[in-house]
């Protein structure tokens, strides 16, 4: 039986759910959150699948353990990874950036293609593609790797990421009418994105596609908080602390308590193709 | 006791220690290589730098399970982290990055400033700074996250990778004459950096200057291989092969066999610092 008293779990592999955190803490004002930044195996992007799920199904567990009412998977490669798998394991509602981001993509669209930017791993899932494929949508994708420092070393508004921006967008198809930003930190490019693409183009931001997702789901749920206090936010961190409270506060996504997370460290186990 | 038939352990968190594989393997052509890629914890500049010793303990005790006869530390970060201590644990001679680079930076300068450029973790460990200062040096420093991925990218010489070189060089000390690559992705920026500070500034590169150490070093240890033939260089990656085989090839530093290594996955463990 879900909890409407708990929190709201929240995770990522580091600071860019916190756009993601942001925008649901603005659309569900009352509630708590708890969010973990698993800076300390930051990027998920470019590992395995398989490894990135079993990140994602310990962060939930744990997240559950600690009281979480419901779970949102603030990362687009986590999203891709572990759902709809990570629905059937744990007990409450879990919801990924995905399927808003698709969803809100389908209603924006002009009959045009629909492109996706994200990391190499989003894009490698094809997760986005396949779905808006399924829609009878022609699509676009391209991975932008430098996208995510160019936000965190915060040169966002600069000629430097003017200049990757064009580089990205270089051959995009002319008829290209909605695009994706399929990953958290893309947010803080927007305004760099649309002075690239010009006004033809919709941007589709998915951290805010799936905070009003969520906020209306828990609201037809029945887990929306009772009380009208405003909301506690809470980070714990299975990284350097200082280094994320850094780089959350200068992206502007801070709020909350930030607290220490530490996961065993993985050590020499199953030892598979060593040498001869 | 050494064994001088074993081949060489190398490791990195990643495809940047093939710059430092390559020159040696052009230093030592007789000799065989044994390379561990450990993608899957990528990468190691933003994480806690106790976490780092663990890892860099984890892969030299393999590699010398896997019959060593001397490690060479081919990351800033686990050289700053680990170095002294793992020449203490491991029974066969280790070396880092740093001292080499430290030692040619020292014998360039002509009584200028010696700069450093690194990822943020290996600035702020001062591992370069402290050196430098204690041999009566000024120093400057200067971390640039986004030059990693700009490697990776394989746009160092656009455009791009020369508006980021000016980016961080643009509040470098006037009588600056010596710059330190203290990331071994950045023998790659080698020509675009020389462009941004013109024939005034002398570049050390660290994978060259470590090697050069090495191979000297080896000789003198009685280590160096009898043989004359053709050494052989094996790769073992723990995170996804084919990712880092087209990254490696890309950057023209991969050669030999890559086969995976897999670790056992972190689970979750000790918990501290949980909410309440």
């Amino acid at each position: 039986m879900p909890n409407a008293t708990g929190p709201i779990g929240v995770f990522d592999s580091g600071v860019g759910g916190l756009s993601v955190l942001r925008a649901l803490s603005r659309a569900l004002p009352h509630d708590d959150f708890l969010y973990i930044g698993d800076t300390a195996r930051i990027p998920y992007g470019s590992k395995p699948m398989a490894m990135v799920r079993g990140f994602a199904e310990e962060l939930a567990d744990l997240l559950v353990a600690y009281g979480a009412k419901a779970i949102v998977v603030a990362c687009n490669t986590a999203s891709a990874a572990a759902l709809p798998a990570l629905a059937e394991r744990i007990r409450v509602p879990v919801w990924g950036v995905i399927e808003p981001g698709v969803a809100a993509a389908l209603a924006a669209t002009r009959g045009g293609v629909v492109g996706v930017l994200g990391t190499l791993g989003t894009i490698r899932s094809a997760a986005y593609q396949s779905r808006l494929e399924r829609a009878g949508v022609a699509v676009w994708a391209r991975a932008c790797p430098l996208f995510v420092p160019i936000v965190e070393e915060g040169v966002s508004d600069t000629e430097i990421a003017a200049l990757v921006a064009r580089h990205y967008l270089r051959d995009r198809p002319r008829d290209l009418d909605t695009l994706i930003l399929a990953c958290t930190h893309y947010p803080a490019l927007v305004d760099t994105l649309a002075e690239a693409l010009g006004p033809a183009v919709t941007l589709v931001d998915s951290a805010e596609t799936t905070a009003a997702a969520v906020a209306s789901e828990m609201a037809s749920l029945g887990l929306a908080t009772a009380t009208r206090r405003a909301g506690h936010v809470r980070h714990l961190v299975t990284g350097d602390i200082a280094v994320y409270r850094h780089t959350g506060t200068a992206l502007g996504w801070l709020e909350g308590d930030v607290a220490p997370l530490t996961l065993a460290a993985p050590r020499a186990g199953v030892v598979v193709g060593g040498p001869r």
